[in-house]
């Protein structure tokens, strides 16, 4: 399925010691999640805002944040304020006709089903379902869906209820998924190229993991989104309704490489990451 | 409880860009886990084997891996060849008697029991329980017990089957926990200090996250037992058997702090991590 450029956000950090560039690439989430916020940083994006901020904390084992540093950036006007209530979503029909009756027991392979992949029994969803859908790792509690925390996802950073954040201040997970933090604060995406550096910043030791003076921040020179970014490749994602996804969900649960001795015969959702690739021009 | 220094594995990096010391410190599993592979490693480390060894891989969300990069050293004789039956013990009140009957259903707290602690439906194990005993989280089928792949572990690299590595060749996990590596390889420990020099390491560019070329590897000054390093300060961890850690699993299940808007009603073994810290003098 390939990405619309419109929904990549392009980071361009400062340049490493060695000189290397160093681009990170976020797919942002589809409706109906999140869109509040997407809608914010969409606009955050196209006014330059994130231009001259930095990363400013790498917490180990949990995320990397970045944004004004000096909150002294005014923040553009006519951002939206977003309710808490939309950090899930009433469990409706509402994505595709027929999908959530489709989620019902039965029909599974290693606690694993094919299409859609749900993995049963989450106990950060009241034991209920944690399932890929469209794209994306979600999990149900029978009332509410929501996205979660997995390695890579990208979340709104916020100050304490019932403040929900603008978008203005980002974070991402580099450690053991943090599924505490669902329903608990946004998700909007996902890095999808460039990781590794964010992942490999040396760890801040001020509390909370920020840094604790201003020259060990790493500078944001840029961040745009995909569609108004020049040269830059498209991406696509391996389609989770596929017959290829249950395959390959199935594998990662039943590993049969040669290395392997004893299958697991099950997975978390968060050890089952979409096939997301540069897509070829 | 206090960690014995002879179960602790001091490694020593070589100082970072700024000429700081980096120090890694492992704490190594107690019986009945492992201590084939834990005992070669007390040999290797008492002939000082991985003085100017290197760490030689860094693989983004995976793992960090040490030992001779050029695989001329020659190895210890006398080192055990340990089975792959060691990879789990069967289950049996070997460890404590009573304690696995005390793992019967029942006497639950929002999924988690209070001692031992307890967390039900491991995709890991065949839906069987994950619990933290004795210090260290460990699953269950019904059948056999074997320690688990959290962020921080630290396992023994092999080559295929029925080749089950000795020790020389070591790595510690540095994102989401690959629960299927259980029962596939060796865990013979965990970081307790100095996590953060090994998991902001440069990711390795070549196949595995191996680092392409020699320059790149950290070089290894030094790895010692705990009993034999000087002026080395002693650790304890919480007992995983006291009521303190009954509470704290709890609360790691269910945020109350002020941030938090909806506790989760459960947490998954790796995100339960045993507190450790120095001892006071």
């Amino acid at each position: 399925v390939a990405i619309a450029p419109s929904d990549l956000l392009v980071m361009d950090l400062a340049a490493d010691a060695k000189g290397k560039p160093r681009r990170v690439v976020i797919q942002l989430m589809p409706p109906p999640f999140s869109q509040g916020w997407i809608g914010n940083i969409r606009k955050l994006a196209a006014s330059k805002f994130w231009d001259g901020t930095s990363v400013n904390r790498v917490q180990d084992n949990y995320v990397v944040q970045w944004g004004d540093a000096t909150e002294k950036k005014v923040l553009l006007e006519g951002l939206a304020v977003v309710p808490e209530s939309d950090y899930s979503r009433v469990l409706l029909d509402d994505v595709t006709p027929g999908f959530f009756s489709a989620l019902e027991p039965g029909n599974t392979k290693s606690g694993i089903r094919d299409v859609p992949v749900v993995v049963d029994k989450d106990a950060y969803a009241n034991n209920g379902l944690s399932y890929i859908f469209n794209g994306w790792p979600l999990a149900s509690n029978g009332t509410q869906y929501w996205p979660v925390h997995c390695y890579g996802m990208v979340g709104v950073g916020r100050d304490l209820s019932p403040n929900t954040g603008t978008g203005a201040e980002l974070y991402t997970v580099i450690g053991h998924a943090p599924r505490h933090l669902d329903r608990n604060i946004a998700l909007v995406g996902r890095v999808i190229e460039g990781m590794e550096h964010l992942s490999s910043l040396p760890r801040g030791t001020g509390a909370l993991g920020f840094y604790e003076s201003a020259e060990e921040r790493v500078p944001i020179l840029s961040v745009r989104l995909g569609s108004d970014a020049s040269g830059f490749p498209t991406y696509e994602y391996l389609s989770t309704e596929s017959e290829s996804f249950g395959k390959y969900a199935d594998a990662r649960a039943n590993r049969r490489d040669p290395f392997f001795i004893q299958p697991a015969g099950g997975a978390d959702i968060c050890n089952i990451p979409v096939p997301v690739r540069r897509k070829a021009r």
